[in-house]
């Protein structure tokens, strides 16, 4: 049987391939893309049939280009994932944590691990722009006193050591990530929506809509806005609710939105992810 | 008279320093700072009286570590300006359109030119960690066939010429900037209010903040989340809304917020900028 295509941007061993292990299991063919824009297009135009992208990262945010991606594309959320972010300082045989001199990474994970450059004060921060890429590059270069700061799944894609684990200075450091198909459907115990909408131009307008959720008592899990290019000052908002879209109590909410903004489309109906 | 520092992120030239001026005239004190942290904390720690930042543009969204900046540090919002961004094509004596070969910009700025390098294959685009910082790169090194991508600021600022403006694909590319200072007061013909909080644990807890406002008929600008360090999946809210802390229905509405959330600061109350 065909392995399923899963395309996810970032080189072979990113924290987006290993989601797609946690949330998929290990009978998926990875994958990598360059950009979030390239991952999207392999799924609509068939070289893969999912991808999964990450959407929010609880110290750094919103992964603002992939809610532009989700609005311009027109792809369907059909499940979620959170993964918890562990950084694993990778060498090759050869470096030692006594040897080690320089950690290639991607600027954002170097910075999330501030607390083992201070303590390491003879260890320079290299920026790489790919953490996965990084391992990849020590495996093609074998820098002496070169080590890498990636997943676990890098380690082994790369056929690497991991010299110590738990490198990041938060643990409460979790990515969540979106699977999405080209043809939407409504998996079993899916309990949590996704939608975008732009507001009318009328006062007291986001209220109004909120209220089309608050009026029925469903919960609100996240809300997003980005900008409305070409209209300065106006916003799109994405909203993340639990409910299916099959119940009425959702259905209703819905309708009854779609009544207050100018524009509304849902993103997905799936299957909310454990913490 | 000493003329007031205003510190800002960037080179000499770039479009915050150009923000200044339309805001404050000519009569300040420029301070280039490297990073927007830097530029923080030049007025917390005394170096300069005030500080200029983006915090958002109608094509690329929010700045959200200058959200994140105003949050961590205690300094006040006391003025607003929105800055039509025009980008110019800037070169040397000797670099004409026929012998351009190569253009520096900063990725974004590169970006909103597509149409541009479109037109002229046979100008390549090279990304540059600053619009300004490549006027001043080619004032210094004279490449032969090499122009950048910048603010009219800094083709003055480096004496370099403009050889071609307007060349951004939307017209309609505003960016607002925010002026902070360490001192709080609320200027003569204050009319917008900016707040960060952070909502209770309870079910429709965003709906009961948004309806202190919308019961008292107060006009919400802006909104933004961003996330709340060490609480994953929890966030912290950022809001415009029109109004002046001193009247009584905007003391009011501030005071029944301060009921309903867990966390609540005024972050500054201004005039509002013009489009």
């Amino acid at each position: 049987m065909a392995k399923t295509a899963v395309a996810f941007q970032g080189e072979r061993g990113s924290f987006s391939e290993e989601a797609a292990y946690k949330l998929l299991g290990r009978q998926i063919r990875a994958l990598p893309r360059e950009t979030f824009s390239a991952a999207f297009e392999s799924v609509a135009k068939g070289a893969a049939r999912l991808c999964l992208v990450p959407i929010e990262n609880t110290l750094a945010g919103s992964v603002y280009e992939n809610y532009d991606l989700l609005l311009e594309n027109r792809l369907h959320i059909i499940a979620e994932v959170n993964l918890r972010i562990v950084h694993n300082l990778i060498t090759f045989p050869g470096t030692t944590l006594a040897s080690l001199r320089q950690v290639f990474s991607h600027p954002v994970a170097l910075a999330q691990c501030g607390r083992f450059f201070a303590r390491n004060p003879q260890v320079q921060k290299v920026p790489f722009y790919d953490t996965a890429g990084s391992v990849k590059m020590l495996a093609e270069k074998r820098i002496p006193g070169g080590g890498a700061i990636a997943s676990r799944t890098a380690a082994s894609v790369y056929k690497a050591r991991i010299l110590k684990t738990h490198l990041e200075d938060h643990r409460e450091n979790f990515t969540r990530f979106l699977l999405l198909s080209k043809a939407g459907s409504v998996p079993a115990g899916a309990n949590k929506v996704s939608i975008v909408f732009s507001t009318r131009n009328v006062p007291g307008a986001l209220y109004k809509c909120l209220s089309v959720f608050a009026l029925r008592e469903i919960d609100l899990t996240k809300m997003e806005s980005r900008p409305l290019r070409g209209r300065p000052w106006e916003y799109f908002f994405y909203l993340d609710f639990l409910g299916n879209v099959k119940e009425e109590r959702c259905r209703k909410a819905l309708a009854h939105l779609a009544e207050v903004t100018k524009f509304m489309r849902v993103l997905g109906c799936y299957k909310r992810a454990g913490k």
